[in-house]
């Protein structure tokens, strides 16, 4: 498929060279490549800047926002949650419109130091948020609930653990389940309509809770029934 | 020891018998036992009325708030999560001072319908509330994230799962834990000061939809890593 992931962070970089891996015509979308090209610092996470990323990934494009959503089948929303919707706005919703819209961001308001609040929550979600803004993508919420490394290797935990899917229209959770299947995940959980994302989006304070405690990203729920 | 479950519904059913078949010397606390006794019909949620419970556990006895507390060393909160924090005034911040208070409630909202959104969470929780309320009392949050049936056999599961324990008294939570591990928990998560409890009971929107999506409330989280 042709598949338009924006975002050059890390949880961009991990699907992109995931989905490319498997076969699929990637795009990074970026508001402004020269400019994400022409950075040479690590950025503020200490990831190594992303055109040391792109030169170890020649088959994997970058181009602007909206040119990238327009190309593509499935648009991935990799940015952080504060960026989401501004983000989307610069894609163009003519360009999201009819596309299987994947959203992985989350709600995260680091305003007040850490661990983070969410800026909504438990009566509105960023996934509604989103796909109210974009009524005609088909907005599937789903891998906001685990770490990069995991959200397209879960096997290397080495046992079984769960992901959720959240959206309304039942052709885009499928071929979402797809690829997430094709990543490794055994154990989707289809929550119902993107209301649901609530629930997943509200996951993040006890993992963030948890990272501290187990001192490690590394681990993910499995819902044992 | 000497364990006072306040509150008679299914989760301080479940827990009562559990302690006392552990060989806990249990009362259950209630407003007005004679008019807790005196129901012969089902409750709300269906359950048998108390007296018919109470017949079959003969050796719990039932007893006023504050006299249930006064005698006890651990206290379990098992009330919903609305009525926590007057039930505990009404158990008396004297009978609850330097006792470990096991708080099982969840905060949540049931005015605007199924499912209840909670009426504090992100930047508070019930757990601080009621730590907030009674300083005196050593307050651990747990066990809010499963239902009645395996919070008191989690083997029943057939797989291991996980429970976590949120307070800033390290002794009460060593004997709350060691109570876990009595009941079959075999993964006891330590996330930290109670102001953890945010964390676990953010997970309640994530459960009740998976709730809805799996059809049984026989499942719980498990943190694989």
């Amino acid at each position: 498929m042709k598949i338009a992931v924006l975002g050059t962070g890390m949880v961009g970089r991990a699907l992109a060279a995931r989905l490319s891996g498997l076969g699929h015509d990637v795009t990074v979308g970026t508001r402004d490549p020269q400019a994400t090209l022409s950075r040479t610092e690590p950025d503020g996470m200490g990831n190594p800047p992303f055109r040391t990323w792109a030169t170890d990934h020649p088959e994997i494009s970058l181009a602007p926002l909206g040119e990238a959503a327009a190309a593509a089948e499935v648009v991935v929303n990799a940015t952080n949650g504060s960026g989401a919707l501004a983000t989307l706005e610069q894609a163009g919703a003519e360009h999201l419109a009819g596309k299987v819209l994947v959203d992985i961001s989350n709600p995260l308001d680091f305003s007040q130091g850490f661990p983070p609040s969410l800026f909504v929550k438990d009566t509105d979600s960023l996934g509604e948020q989103i796909q109210r803004a974009f009524p005609q993508a088909r907005v599937v919420k789903t891998l906001n609930t685990l770490n990069a490394d995991l959200m397209v290797d879960p096997a290397s935990l080495g046992a079984e653990s769960s992901v959720f899917v959240s959206g309304d229209d039942a052709a885009a959770k499928a071929t979402v389940t797809g690829l997430l299947i094709s990543f490794g995940h055994t154990d989707v959980i289809d929550l119902g309509g993107i209301d649901t994302a609530r629930g997943t989006e509200m996951l993040l304070p006890v993992w963030l809770r948890l990272m501290g405690a187990l001192g490690t990203a590394t681990f993910n729920f499995k819902i044992v029934r």
